[in-house]
């Protein structure tokens, strides 16, 4: 998906957000400010949007000299997170079809960080996501293509929804797949890195691997040999958030998006509504953008 | 108010918003979008948020060449304000004490531009408003300061409110008192300017004047000679909106001001809620910021 204008005013206010989570100096804040600033004229409307939120990310952490700026929030996110899990397993378990729960889970696993802002009751979405579901759903094609032996890769987001993916990750391994599940090379916003998966104990229920990118989104070019190995091997490849929507909207490879479409750009691109679940596959040479 | 980090995300967006209301060239509105990314690293945060949203607006109509970007959303505003008004009248006259309804209905009256961007129910917040008062409010102190013959000086702020100030001018002048209405020396946003003030008939029920303003917000610098005489003359003068008070938060005059908290930083700096309204005095040495 490449830049639009609406990204530039976003990407200014998530510059400010990630600022404050590494500092409280506001004059540093200030420059931090100023740098992205003056990086707009010089971006490239090609440029897609986690590359640019990536290069703002690499500034707050060389500015502050701190080298995961949202750890703490990643902490707490994966601490309601946790705190959820016996819920939502339950209501995976108790789901018509377990497999579906678990997708709908995942996807709104996407919604603990903005939460943990908004305040939001996050028990209440959960049960309004089982209860809604998808607003686009390719559920019944995911399950012809889901074979025994079938290579699925998972490309993960947040550090929290991890943990609800670990109860998606369980329910297809019933079904005999090999599943890879990707990270992020480095601590980025609250993306999940190698670190937090292990400590989920993803590594336990799939081959953990990285997927090379220091943005908050995969993009193709900066992911490593063992990633796109995998990429290309992969029978079903489950593109987590929106981050990684963004990096591979475009791409010539089948792709299982699946979301909560969290901004007005992403949602009017998909067709569907601020909040919306989405499960939806992108065929080989589609463009969702 | 001196400049928070907060607003520079906040006017970019407002950069993007306004642009789109002069034209739909995605290529000129990037350039000023560049422009106001320039414009940053050289801000003083000495500078109040309206100054700069002037200067944008500025760059605006040069860039496209559009004079008052706003002109339609602001009829449409207007438009919206003049159906509600006999409800809103009859609000008033229903109320029991008609002067404190005046009141709040002309703080509501700000969530009317809210309200066409995001469809939200202008009738049934108009009803809340009622129900729900000021949060914050110094009635009783501006009733004691209501003498006859005292000079009493409104400084407007949107243009479809300006009708419901029509009602609190109606309401001002049963205690017989003399009302000056200060409105932008030039259309900048949807503000109320001298064209649209006289349309909805304010010069028939008070002394109409521009501020000299050509920012959304009042910046005493800026004003001319007859609105400062105003200004010192008046015994009670009433600051409409956001930017007006972002704009007079630390004069060394009395002032009662009269606002919808439309975002997170003027919530904190009032100590209210966003969204809530507020009617507070403001003492001759203090600063709200």
């Amino acid at each position: 998906m490449e830049l639009r204008l609406d990204c530039l005013p976003c990407i200014f206010r998530q510059t400010l957000e990630g600022s404050r989570m590494a500092t409280e100096d506001e004059a540093l804040i200030r420059e931090i400010l100023n740098e992205y600033a003056q990086l707009i004229p010089k971006l490239d409307s090609k440029e897609k949007a986690p590359a640019i939120v990536g290069k703002v990310h690499q500034i707050i952490k060389e500015k502050t000299g701190v080298a995961d700026p949202y750890q703490k929030f990643k902490e707490e996110h994966m601490k309601l997170a946790l705190n959820l899990y016996p819920k939502v397993k339950k209501i995976i378990k108790d789901a018509t079809d377990s497999l579906q729960g678990a997708l709908i889970m995942a996807a709104t696993g996407n919604s603990i960080d903005a939460g943990l802002f908004s305040k939001v009751n996050i028990k209440d979405q959960i049960e309004d996501a089982l209860e809604n579901g998808f607003v686009q759903s390719d559920f019944e094609l995911f399950k012809e293509k889901l074979k025994s032996e079938a290579k699925v890769l998972i490309i993960g987001d947040n550090a929290g929804e991890a943990i609800f993916d670990k109860l998606l990750i369980k329910e297809l391994n019933k079904f005999g797949v090999e599943i890879t599940y990707a990270t992020r090379e480095v601590p980025v916003l609250n993306d999940v890195s190698i670190k937090e998966a292990k400590e989920i104990g993803l590594d336990q229920i799939s081959k953990l691997i990285s997927s090379g990118c220091k943005t908050p989104g995969t993009i193709l070019n900066n992911t490593t040999q063992e990633f796109r190995l995998a990429y290309q091997q992969a029978d079903i490849i489950i593109s987590k958030g929106q981050g990684n929507l963004e990096g591979l909207s475009s791409v010539s490879a089948p792709i299982f998006f699946l979301l909560k479409a969290k901004c007005n750009l992403v949602a009017r691109i998909l067709d569907v509504n601020e909040g919306d679940l989405v499960f939806r596959f992108k065929k080989q040479k589609e463009r969702l953008d």
